[in-house]
């Protein structure tokens, strides 16, 4: 990854993290009240250092229409919601079992399971208060987010994907569509939502939307391919997690599937499709191209 | 409960049920695919014969100022997702652990805990996207609607009131208002809700609202005080659980603290409050009335 891409993401993810800093703040003390416990859990996940991709992806698409930075902040932050509820509900030990994330113990390992579930479901319910209580975006745009987030995590979006990984673990049988449907859903909704939702906020037309879908679905596909190739490839720092823990686990991923090669050749493919939806705006998508790239690439 | 009551509460859980199956329907096969699976899931729950108290009481404030069916309809359904995911998630093994509700298995003893969860998940996303896109509404009352839903079912609502309930088990040094902290929360906010919805729909007035509000809040608690009264007076048969439950695993609860005739008269003073912000109503609010009256002797 070039310099420049380096400083445009801290940066991007700065602004996010500032404006994320009004909401919620790591507490130093020990809670004593339950609702500092629930506050607390809800912030520790939030604030575990992710990589903000989906704001930024957000953050980027509106710019490239020309939207407000403060159009789009509240919408990445109740999508960045979202995304923090499925991780720590993925976490538990029902689901994955996962016991550390981005190199910390997980959210229930910390607060434990019963309070970890509730802090999802906060997230989560709080995510959508705060999209439809947004008063930089008109009355209608707002309502096209709730309802467009909603579709996208839901039982047909984020949730049916976890539903079919829980139900392919340990399956010899999947096919490749499964797979991809799989991942399309798990990981591919939100991320296509968030590419999409940074253009509706700045009022892209629709033939513009139209294109930042075909990116989102691209690279939303990418990340998870990614995502299998690195858990294969990466390094325990580089992961922050255990190296090679899908396979442990027989989980069902694209290497597992199509094995290493084939699936980095499926890498460029989709790279080179989100590349091609973006070719009509010229060197202004540059950064959207970038981001591109960094996901098909990414060390963690 | 007189016959009367009984045929009125019936046929408004008849209306709700019919306008619910139109989105729902238990199936009869096994499912084989792994969204069946989690439909199937969500439609269990959803489908477990409940009384439908929330959709009746959203219906019958909606009825006092006039309202269309039509209108309501649509928010006692999102309300009563977010009821059930509730259910759902509060009787997961990490958090009250139970293995019957209203009589049959919960959730998790049927599809497993990592698919309760998920089921919850869905069906608390997708009552949001279903609000939001309410079409019989108008996108002001839509959104209202949408932020009323988060902040009585969020983290200062109900997942705060099962946050305290976490926290106070097995504590011997908490107060009444703790408890009635807990309550207000934990079943008082979605109740409140509910009642507040219907009036909204109907567009009902400031000084209206303010009556709904004094109206629920006052039923929500008697709801949960007559809970805590059942579970420790009721039969199994009348509870569709184990009786005395609470007590045997040590909850917090009004008879607990306050002990079984305090909690009686406690009922009755909160079933009074509810009545007397009503009376500008007259006889049009008769039904709401005894609805107050029954949440405070309901067998069930």
């Amino acid at each position: 990854m070039n310099d420049d891409l380096k400083t445009y993401l801290r940066q991007q993810a700065g602004i996010f993290d500032r404006y994320l800093g009004q909401y919620y703040r790591r507490s130093e003390s020990d809670p004593e009240e339950p609702l500092e416990i629930l506050q607390q859990s809800m912030a520790y996940s939030l604030l575990a250092g992710g990589k903000r991709l989906r704001p930024i992806l957000a953050m980027g698409s509106c710019r490239l229409f020309d939207g407000d930075l403060e159009r789009v902040l509240p919408v990445a932050l109740a999508i960045e919601m979202v995304h923090t509820y499925s991780l720590i509900h993925d976490d538990l030990p029902a689901m994955d079992d996962d016991n550390f994330r981005r190199g910390i113990p997980t959210n229930h390992k910390v607060y434990g399971e019963g309070m970890a579930i509730l802090a999802g479901d906060a997230l989560l319910t709080d995510a959508f208060g705060f999209l439809a209580g947004a008063e930089t975006l008109t009355e209608s745009t707002r309502l096209e987010l709730v309802r467009g987030l909603s579709r996208a995590a839901g039982s047909t979006g984020m949730v049916a994907g976890q539903a079919i990984d829980l139900y392919c673990e340990g399956r010899a049988d999947v096919s490749r569509e499964i797979l991809f449907d799989l991942h399309r859903r798990k990981t591919g909704a939100m991320i296509t939502f968030s590419v999409l939702a940074g253009g509706m906020v700045a009022g892209a037309r629709t033939e513009d939307l139209e294109r930042l879908e075909t990116y989102g679905r691209s690279i939303g596909l990418a990340f998870q391919v990614a995502d299998d190739v690195l858990d294969e490839t990466g390094t325990e720092a580089e992961l922050g997690k255990d190296a090679g823990s899908d396979r442990e686990k027989d989980k069902l991923t694209s290497v597992s599937l199509l094995g290493l090669e084939q699936s980095r050749v499926l890498l460029e493919e989709l790279v080179q499709e989100a590349v091609e939806a973006l070719k009509p705006y010229g060197e202004r998508a540059a950064r959207l191209r970038q981001l591109a790239e960094y996901i098909a690439v990414r060390k963690n």
